[in-house]
C-alpha cells in the first residue's frame, strides 16, 4: 500500500509517520524549494517527530502521485492552486483523502468543492477529520477520528486502512456538515482565545454550548447533518483548539486582544470570513461568527463584542417546535 | 423580593451575594452546628468572596422559609433529608428552584423527583443550571445560566428575576433533560480526571465528543429532550468540569488514578452510580459512564477501561435512520 501525503508541516509529518507505523509505504511531499522539507531531510524530523528513515520525501509531484491512498495537508487556501496543478487525471486509482480543516476566502466553498472544481477526479473523495496532537500521538497516547466520505464504501475503506490502536476510528456519510464543522472549529477557538485575552476564560463554557448551535444552523442550511457539527469533526476538537496553549488559533485570538504579536497567520481568520460570507448566503444569522470577525477586523473590540453578545434579550435555549436546529435563528 | 438559599457553601453563597447585588433580601441557611455558617459569620465571608453585611445568616428554617424565592444549594444526597423536613405546607408563595446537580444514589431519582417525593408543594419548581465559577463571577466575568422548569411561566419568572448583565439567562422546559445533563456532567468530568491521570489529556477532545451522546441518550430514554445535553446544563458545563484545576470531580478522577489523596467526596461518584442504574433500568448503553463506576469500584484500572473503550469496533459516528439519540445504542 503506497501512500502519500501533500504537505509535511506539523500534521502532515504526523501522518507520515503513522503511514508507516501501519506498514505502508510513505512518500511525503512539498513544493520545492520548501523549507519544511530542508529541515525533514536534514535533520530526519522536526520538532514533534523523527520520521522513519524509509519515508520517501520528494519535491517532485511526478515522484509522489503514483499512490494508493493520497493524504492532503496543506493550507487551505493553498489548495485550490496545488488541486490545479495535478489536474483531472492520474488519480483513478487513488483514494484522496483531505486531512486539512477551512473554508475557501472569497467563496466560502469547502475543500471537497474545491478539489472538484479544480477538476480532480480520484477514485474516491474523503475527509480525514477530528481531534490529533502529533507530540501526545507519536508518544502512543491514542485519539479518535472520523473518515467523512458521502461515498459509504470509500469512508469504510478509509477507516479500515488508517485505524489502529492508536487511532480509534468512526465514520460518516455526512462530507458537508463535516467539513464545515471541521473548518469553523478554527473560528471558535479564535473566539475562545479572545475570552482568554480578555480574562473571561470561564466564558468558554458558555461558548462551548452556544458555537455549535450556530455552526449547526449553517451545516444544515448548507444541506449537511447537523449532528456532525456535535461529533469529532468539530465538538470533538474543541480540547485541543480551545483549551490547549499549543493551538494556533486561541493564541492567535488571545494575541488580537492583548495586542501582541503573533507570527504567522491562523487558518481560523480565513475561515471567520469564509464562514461568514457562506451563513450570509444562506441567511442564517451566525453572531459569534460575525463578532470574531468584527474583532479581527477592528471595526469593534473583544469586550465590546462580548457586551453586544450579552445584550439580546433573553430566550429560550433551544427553539421549541422548529425542529433542529431552527434554521436561520438566531443564537 | 425575598430570597433565601438553603446551603451557604461555595455556590451558595455566591448566590447569596448575587441575590443582594440584584436589590434582593437575602438569607443564608445552613444546618445547626455548620461551620461553613462558622465561618461566614465571623469572617463575613469565605475563600471566594465577601458577603454584604445585610446578608441574614441562619440555622433556624423558621426564619429562612417565609420568602419569594427558595434556592436550594446543599449536597445533592442530604436533598431528600431536608425536603422532608421542610415538608408540604408553607411554600405556597414560593418559587423553588434546585440549583444543585446530581442524582440521588439508590434511587436513580432527579432532585426534582426527590422533592415532589418528599412531598414539597412550591408555587413553581424550576432548576438553574449552567457553568458559573463564583471566583470569576464576584470579580464581574459574565456567564450564561439557565432556567429550566416544566411551567413554562415559571422559567420566564426566574429567568427575569435571576437575570442581568453578569449573569445571561436562557430557559428551558425540558426538567427531566436539563437536570439528567446537569447531574451527568459531574461523572464525564471523573472520566476527564482520569485521562489527566493517566496523561492522555488529548483525549478528552474525543471524551466531548461520545459523552454527550450518551448522556443524551439516557435523557431520551427518561422522557427528556436529547437536546439539552448539548445545551448549558452539560455541555456548557465542560468548561469547568473537564478542565479547570478547581473541578473536584475531575481532580478526584485524578487522584483515583494516580493514588492521590482526596480530601472529601465529589458528587460524582454517587452520579456515576445513580446514572448508571438509571441507564440500566431504561435499557441504553451508557460504557462511558459503566467504565467510570468499574474505575471508582476498582474492578478494572482506567488504563484498562481505556483500551475497552478503544477494543470495540469502528462504526458510524451517529447511527444513521434511527432518529437521534439511536435508543440503547453503544457509545
Amino acid at each position: 500500500m503506497r501512500l502519500t501525503v501533500l504537505g509535511c508541516g506539523r500534521w502532515g509529518s504526523f501522518l507520515l509517520w503513522y503511514a508507516r507505523r501501519l506498514g505502508m509505504e510513505a512518500t511525503g511531499w512539498e513544493p520545492a524549494g520548501s523549507p519544511v522539507l530542508g529541515e525533514l531531510t536534514e535533520r530526519g524530523g522536526n520538532r514533534y517527530l523523527e520520521l522513519p528513515r524509509d519515508v520517501v520525501l520528494t519535491d517532485s509531484l511526478d515522484e509522489a502521485l503514483p499512490c494508493d491512498i493520497l493524504l492532503a495537508a496543506v493550507p487551505s487556501q493553498e489548495w485550490r492552486g496545488l488541486a490545479a496543478t495535478i489536474g483531472g487525471t492520474g488519480l483513478e486509482d487513488t483514494d484522496l483523502v483531505l486531512c486539512m480543516k477551512g473554508l475557501e476566502k472569497g467563496t466560502g466553498l469547502r475543500l471537497s468543492q474545491v478539489a472538484e472544481g479544480a477538476g480532480l477526479r480520484p477514485r474516491s473523495l474523503s475527509a480525514l477529520l477530528g481531534p490529533g496532537h502529533p507530540q501526545q500521538l507519536v508518544q502512543g497516547i491514542p485519539t479518535c477520528m472520523l473518515a467523512a466520505s458521502a461515498d459509504e464504501e470509500a469512508s469504510r475503506r478509509i477507516s479500515g486502512l488508517l485505524g489502529s490502536s492508536l487511532v480509534r476510528m468512526y465514520r460518516s456519510q455526512d462530507m458537508i456538515g463535516c467539513e464545515i464543522g471541521a473548518a469553523a472549529k478554527n473560528v471558535v477557538g479564535i473566539a475562545a482565545g479572545m475570552l482568554d485575552g480578555l480574562g473571561f476564560a470561564g466564558l468558554k463554557g458558555a461558548l462551548m454550548a452556544r458555537a455549535p448551535q450556530e455552526i449547526a444552523r449553517v451545516a444544515a442550511a448548507a444541506g449537511g447533518d447537523w449532528r456532525s457539527v456535535y461529533g469529532l469533526s468539530h465538538l470533538g476538537d474543541y480540547e485541543a483548539t480551545l483549551f490547549s496553549p499549543f493551538s494556533r488559533n486561541r493564541a492567535f485570538g488571545e494575541a488580537v486582544v492583548r495586542g501582541g504579536t503573533f507570527e504567522g497567520l491562523a487558518e481560523g481568520v480565513h475561515t471567520a470570513d469564509a464562514l461568514y460570507s457562506l451563513a450570509q448566503s444562506l441567511g442564517v444569522e451566525a453572531p459569534i461568527t460575525s463578532a470574531v470577525r468584527d474583532v479581527i477586523q477592528g471595526t469593534c473590540s473583544a469586550a465590546e463584542a462580548v457586551e453586544r453578545l450579552f445584550g439580546r434579550p433573553s430566550k429560550e435555549e433551544f427553539q421549541p417546535d422548529l425542529g433542529y436546529p431552527p434554521r436561520g435563528a438566531c443564537t
